[in-house]
C-alpha cells in the first residue's frame, strides 16, 4: 500500500467513496460518478478548512458548502453521516432514493441538517451560492470579523457551468468581489452524452477569468496541491474558482473515467473491483472507527469554534442587533405600520399604479424592518424597488440595502434564494413579470425549499402598453398559480397592494410573487383596517338586495368590474363586485366561505389575462369571463384595452346576457 | 461642415438616427438610445456587406441580420423604410408602436418583411442567430457554396451579453465554429439603471475568446475602422464578436451618452439640438432622395445577387432537393409512414415507456422526412431522440442530424427556433419535462412567432421517481398549456404518441411539447387507422349502456383510468374511459362535439399532475380529479403513486362515491 492510502485523510476520500458507491447499488439508482471522482477534494476541504458543528447546523458564522453538482448527492450524505449529523445515521445511507428518507436523490433543504440548499437542477446551486456570500459579507459589514467570518465553498460540475445562468453568477460575484467565495470545479470531461469536447470548448479558467476571478488549476486527486489551492484562493480577495482534474468514478478501476460511471449503479462486480482496488475489507455501510475518528475530529475542531464564536457574541454590544436580524421579522410592528399606511391611502384615495404603490408601502416596510434588501434586474425606475435612502450594495461598501442584479432575472431569483437560506436578510428584487419566464427556474426552487422572498413583477398585463407581446405577460400569472407553495398576488389599488406586501414579508416558508401594474389605479377601498387581501378574494361592493349577477376581478381589472357593476346598477341590475388579490389564499379558504363570498347568482371574471386557474375556484359552466385569449399587441394600453374587448360597457353587457340567459 | 458629415453613408447613419429620435418622438415612448448609437455600425454593415433583395425577403440564400437589442426596433424600421420594403412606407414609421402598424415596440416576426426573428426578451436574438448560422453552415454541407453562402449578423448590447443564456450561445457556437455569424456588441457602457459597471464587471472581449471567438473592438463611431473589423471577421473562420465601443443616443448633444436617452423620447428641444448638431434639415420622416438613393443602392446590389443565385439555382442538379429541403413536410407521406407504424403497434402492443415510443416513431419519422434535426440538451440516452445512424453534426462535419445542443435546455430551445427561422430543417430536442422551465422563454417566443418546432420532454412526472420533486414536474404541463399557440401532447401509449409527432411535425405555424413517460406503459388502443389524437380527446372505452361515469386521463394516467374502470364494472358500474392526449386540440373543437365526448354523467379527471388546467375544460363543480396538490417526492415510481394516492383503487372508490352522492 502506498502512503496515500494508509493516509488518515486519503482513508476519509475512500470512505466518501465506498459509500457513494454502496448507497447507489442498494438503491439500484443514483449517480456514483461525481461522489467518487470529487472524494479526495471534499475530503481535503473538509479535512482541513470547514468550519461546521453538527450540533448546531444553524450557528450563523458556520461556513456554507453547496453541492452545486446536486446528483452528487451522496456525497453529502456520505460526509453528513461521517460528521455526526445525529439525523444521518447509516440506516439513512442505506434508505438512499427510498420514500420517507432523508437521503432523497438530490439534496433537499429541509430534509436533513447540514443541506444549505436544494440542488439538482443545474446551476441552481453556484447562483443560490452567490447569494450566500453575498449575504456573509453583508453582514460582516455590519457586525464586523468577530461575528461573521465565514466561507462559502462550492462543488460544480460541467453541467453547473454549461448552464446559462452560471455566467449570471459568475459575473456578478466577480463584479461584487465576493472573496470569500470559492467553486471547486469537478473537471472530469465527462457529461452524460460523453466526453464534453461534444458540446463544449470553453476555456472554463479563461471565462472565470474574464470576470475578474482568482483561478487556479490542479489535480483533483492530489490532496496537497487542492490543500494549496484551497489555502491560496482563501488568501486571494477575489473569488476563487479551482478548476480540480479529476476522473470521474475514480476508484471504479473498469468503469471509471467513462460516462458509464455518471448516473448508474456500478454493479456488483464492479464494486467488488472497486473495493479491490481501494484496499477496502468492509461491508457496505461498515465504516472503521478511525476513519470515523478522522471525521468526528472536523466536527470537534468545529464546535471549538462554534464555542469561541459563541462567547464573543456573548460579550458583544451587537448581539441585540444581530440577533433581530437573524430573527423573524416583527409581525406586529410590520402590521402596525403597514394598517396605518393603508389608513391614510382609504383617506388620501391616490391614483396610482400599483408599482408606485408598492413603493410607497415599501417607504414603510424598509423603515420598519432593518433587514430588507431591495433590488432590481436593471429596472430600478420601471420596478419602484428602491425606496428613499437605499444605498447601493457594492464592491467597496456592503452596507448599503440595495442591490443592481443586472440583467440577470434568472441570477436575481437565485441569489435571492442565497440571501434568504444565509440568514440575517429579507430579499426582494423587481422584473417585468414577463421576465417570470427568465427566473421560473429558481422561483420553483424557492418554492420548494419554502425560502421566502418576494419577487416584485411589474408591468402586469397588456397594460404595459407599446412594449408589445414580448414583453406582455398574458399567461405568466396562470404559470406561476402553477407553481405549488407560491403566493402570487395581483393587488387592486395601494391598500391591497401594502397588504401583499405585509403578508408577503411574514409567510415563514413561502415566497411570494406580487404581480403589479404598469398603469395608474383609482383606490378601490374604503376601509384599510383589516387586511382583506389574507382572504384572498373577498366583496368589494354588496348589493342592496339579491345580487343578479357577481363580477370579479383582480389587480388592475377591479377598477373595470367597478365600472361595469356602475353601469349595471344604471340599468337596473344588481351586480356585485368581488375583488381576488390572491387565488392561493382564497383556495385555501373552506368552501362554504367561499361560496358566501361568491354567491349563487351568474359570475363573471375579469382579468386581462389568460381564463386558466379561474374555473372550478372561482367560475362554474356557464358562468362569463373577459380576459385574453393569445398574445398582446404593440398600442397604448387604453387602445389595447378597447382593442380585446376588456371595457366595462363589455363586462356589463355580457353580465346581462347571463342574466336574460339564465332566466 | 466635415467630410464625414458630408460622405453619403454618414447620411445613411444620420437617417438612422433621424428617423428614431422622430419616431420615439411621435410615439411618446420606445428607445431612442440604441438606433442611434449603432447607426453607423448598421450603415457601414448594410451599405458594405449585407446582400439582402427587399423584392423577395425569403430569399433562402439572403444575410441574417438579427436585432438582438429589440427595444431598437426603430432601427430596423428605418433601414427596412430605407431599403425599400414595400411593407414598411413612411406610414408605418408614423405608426411606431400603435394599434395594428407593423412597427410594433419591440420587431415581431410575421408582422413586417426582413424582420428575421422577434427579439426584446433580451439573450433570445443572439441566441436564435446561432440557429441561423447553425442551419447554414448545415444547409452549405448539403448544397455547397453555389447555393448556400451567407451571413448571420447581430447588433446584441449589453443586457443581452448579461443574460445567461447568451454564454449558452456563445459557447455552443465558438465549439460548433459558427465562422459565419458576426456579432456587433454595441458597447455603449450604459443600461437602465445607468452605468454598466453598476452591475457588470466582465471583459466581454476575454469572455468570448474563452469560447474560441475571434475578437476585435473599435471605435463604433469610426466607419472605416467598423468596415474593417467586419471584413477580417469575414475573413476569419471563428465567429466573430466585435466589441463597437459607441456613445448611446449619438447626435443627441446634450443626452448622448446617458441612460436618459436609453427609453424614452428625447423632447421637442433636444431634437432640435440633435437636427442642428447633426446638420439635418428636414421636416420629421422626411428623407432626401440622395439618402434614399443610398439605401437603395444596397438593394440593387442585393437584388443583382438574388438573382444570379437564382440562375445558379436553375441550372443545378440539387434544384429539386434543394427545394424539398424548404417546403413543407409531405404531409401525406409522413401521414401513411405514420399510420402504418401504428397500425403495426396496434397488431404487436409493445408496453414501452412513451419516451422509447417517440423513438420509435422518430425512426420512421426521420426516415420519412429528410430535413428533420435530432438533438438533446445532454440526455440522449434518456430523451430517445436519436435514432439509428443520425451522426452528430460537428464544427468538422455538419453533414449529419443529430445536435449535442450541452447542458444548455434554454439555448437549445432557442437555436432551435433560429434553426427553423432559418429554414431548410424541422428541429426538435429533448430534456427533462421538468426543464422545460429553463427553456421557457424561447418556448413562448416560438409560440408567439408561430414557429413549427418540436420540444420533446420526457420523464413527465412523479413516474421519474428516485430523482425526486427537483425533477418531477408537477406544474409544468399546466404552466405550458398556458402558453397561447403552443400545443402540448401527453399521449398515452405508442400509438399516441406516434400521432402526436405527426400532427407536431404538419403544424404549420404551432409549436409543440410531447410531454413522453419515463417507465413502460401497455397500449392501450385497438384501432390506429384514424388519428385520435387529433381529436385532442376521445373515447377509448365506452359503457355497454348508459354511462355512469366517466373517467378522463392523460398520458401514463390513462393505464390507471383503464384499471379503474375494471373495478368498476367488476363492482357493476358502467364507466367510460376518455383519453385526453392534448388540452388544447380538445378545446378548439365545439362545444357539441366536447359534450358528446364527455357525456352526462359524472366525471373524474385522472392527472398525476396539478388540477390546473382541468377544471371548465372537462371538469365541473361536483367533478372529482385524482392528481398531484404539490411537489412530489425521491422513491421508486411505484412508490410515488401509491403515496399520493393515484391508483386505480382510488379512482374507483372516488367514482363511486360521486355516484352515490349524486343518487
Amino acid at each position: 500500500m502506498t502512503r496515500m492510502e494508509t493516509d488518515a485523510e486519503a482513508q476519509m476520500a475512500t470512505a466518501i467513496r465506498v459509500l457513494a458507491m454502496d448507497a447507489v447499488e442498494a438503491a439500484k439508482s443514483g449517480h456514483p460518478g461525481a461522489p467518487m471522482g470529487m472524494a479526495d477534494v471534499a475530503a481535503v476541504l473538509f479535512n482541513r478548512f470547514m468550519r461546521i458543528d453538527p450540533a448546531d447546523d444553524k450557528w450563523p458564522d458556520r461556513d456554507r458548502f453547496v453541492m452545486s453538482a446536486g446528483h452528487g448527492s451522496m456525497l453529502v450524505y456520505a460526509i453528513n453521516h461521517m460528521l455526526g449529523y445525529d439525523d444521518m445515521p447509516v440506516e439513512q445511507l442505506r434508505a438512499f432514493r427510498q420514500l420517507g428518507s432523508r437521503t432523497a436523490g438530490h439534496p433537499e433543504y429541509g430534509h436533513a441538517r447540514g443541506i444549505e440548499t436544494t440542488t439538482g437542477p443545474l446551476g441552481q446551486g453556484i447562483t443560490t451560492a452567490v447569494g450566500m456570500a453575498l449575504a456573509e459579507r453583508m453582514m460582516n459589514a455590519r457586525f464586523g470579523d468577530d461575528l461573521v467570518d465565514h466561507w462559502t465553498y462550492v462543488i460544480c460540475g460541467d453541467g453547473c457551468l454549461m448552464e446559462g445562468v452560471s455566467q449570471e453568477a459568475i459575473d456578478f460575484a466577480g463584479h461584487q468581489h465576493l472573496g470569500r467565495m470559492v467553486v471547486l470545479w469537478d473537471d472530469n470531461r465527462i457529461t452524460i452524452d460523453g466526453a464534453t469536447d461534444l458540446s463544449t470548448g470553453t476555456d472554463q479558467q479563461a471565462r472565470f477569468a474574464a470576470s475578474g476571478w482568482h483561478v487556479q488549476a490542479v489535480d483533483g486527486h492530489d490532496r496537497e496541491a487542492v490543500a494549496r489551492a484551497i489555502q491560496a484562493a482563501r488568501t486571494d480577495d477575489r473569488p476563487s474558482m479551482i478548476a480540480c482534474r479529476t476522473v470521474i468514478g475514480y476508484g471504479a478501476p473498469n468503469k471509471q473515467g467513462s460516462h458509464d460511471v455518471h448516473g448508474a449503479p456500478l454493479g456488483k462486480d464492479e464494486i467488488a473491483a472497486a473495493r479491490q482496488h481501494l484496499g477496502w475489507t468492509h461491508d457496505p455501510f461498515e465504516l472503521p472507527q478511525a476513519i470515523l475518528d478522522s471525521w468526528r475530529a472536523v466536527s470537534a475542531r468545529g464546535a471549538t469554534a462554534r464555542s469561541a464564536w459563541q462567547e464573543r457574541l456573548t460579550r458583544s454590544p451587537l448581539k441585540p442587533r444581530f440577533s433581530a436580524m437573524l430573527a423573524a421579522p416583527d409581525a406586529s410592528a410590520l402590521r402596525r405600520a403597514i394598517t396605518e399606511h393603508a389608513e391614510r391611502i382609504a383617506v388620501e384615495r391616490p391614483s396610482v399604479a400599483t408599482r408606485k404603490a408598492s413603493e410607497m408601502a415599501l417607504e414603510v416596510v424598509n423603515a420598519t424592518l432593518p433587514n430588507t434588501i431591495g433590488g432590481s434586474a436593471d429596472l430600478t425606475g420601471s420596478n419602484n424597488t428602491r425606496t428613499k435612502g437605499m444605498a447601493a450594495i457594492t464592491a467597496a461598501d456592503r452596507g448599503g440595502r440595495y442591490v443592481h442584479y443586472g440583467i440577470r432575472e434568472h441570477g436575481m431569483a437565485a441569489i435571492m434564494n442565497g440571501i434568504a437560506l444565509h440568514g440575517g436578510f429579507i430579499p426582494y428584487g423587481g422584473t417585468f413579470l414577463a421576465f417570470s419566464d427568465y427566473s421560473r427556474p429558481a422561483i420553483r426552487l424557492g418554492a420548494l425549499m419554502g425560502v421566502p422572498v418576494v419577487h416584485v413583477m411589474t408591468h402586469d398585463s397588456i397594460g404595459l402598453g407599446e412594449d408589445g407581446p414580448t414583453h406582455q405577460p398574458v399567461e405568466h400569472v396562470a404559470a406561476l398559480r402553477a407553481i405549488p407553495n407560491l403566493t402570487v398576488f395581483r393587488p387592486a389599488d395601494a391598500i391591497e397592494t401594502a397588504e401583499a406586501w405585509e403578508i408577503a414579508l411574514t409567510a415563514p416558508a413561502t415566497p411570494s410573487v406580487l404581480c403589479l401594474s404598469r398603469q395608474n389605479l383609482p383606490t378601490v377601498r374604503d376601509l384599510a383596517r383589516v387586511n382583506m387581501t389574507r382572504q384572498g378574494a373577498y366583496v368589494l361592493r354588496e348589493t342592496q338586495g339579491p345580487r343578479d349577477v357577481t363580477l370579479i376581478a383582480t389587480g388592475s381589472e377591479v377598477e373595470l368590474a367597478l365600472g361595469a357593476a356602475d353601469l349595471l346598477v344604471a340599468r337596473g341590475v344588481a351586480a356585485a363586485v368581488v375583488s381576488a388579490p390572491s387565488f392561493e389564499l382564497f383556495a385555501a379558504r373552506p368552501q362554504i366561505d367561499r361560496e358566501e363570498v361568491l354567491g349563487a347568482a351568474p359570475r363573471i371574471g375579469i382579468e386581462a389575462l389568460i381564463r386558466q386557474g379561474w374555473d372550478g375556484l372561482f367560475l362554474r359552466p356557464g358562468d362569463g369571463f373577459i380576459g385574453m385569449t393569445g398574445f398582446g399587441a404593440s398600442a397604448p394600453a387604453p387602445a389595447l384595452y378597447r382593442h380585446f374587448g376588456l371595457t366595462a360597457e363589455a363586462a356589463a353587457d355580457l353580465a346581462q346576457q347571463l342574466i336574460t340567459g339564465g332566466k
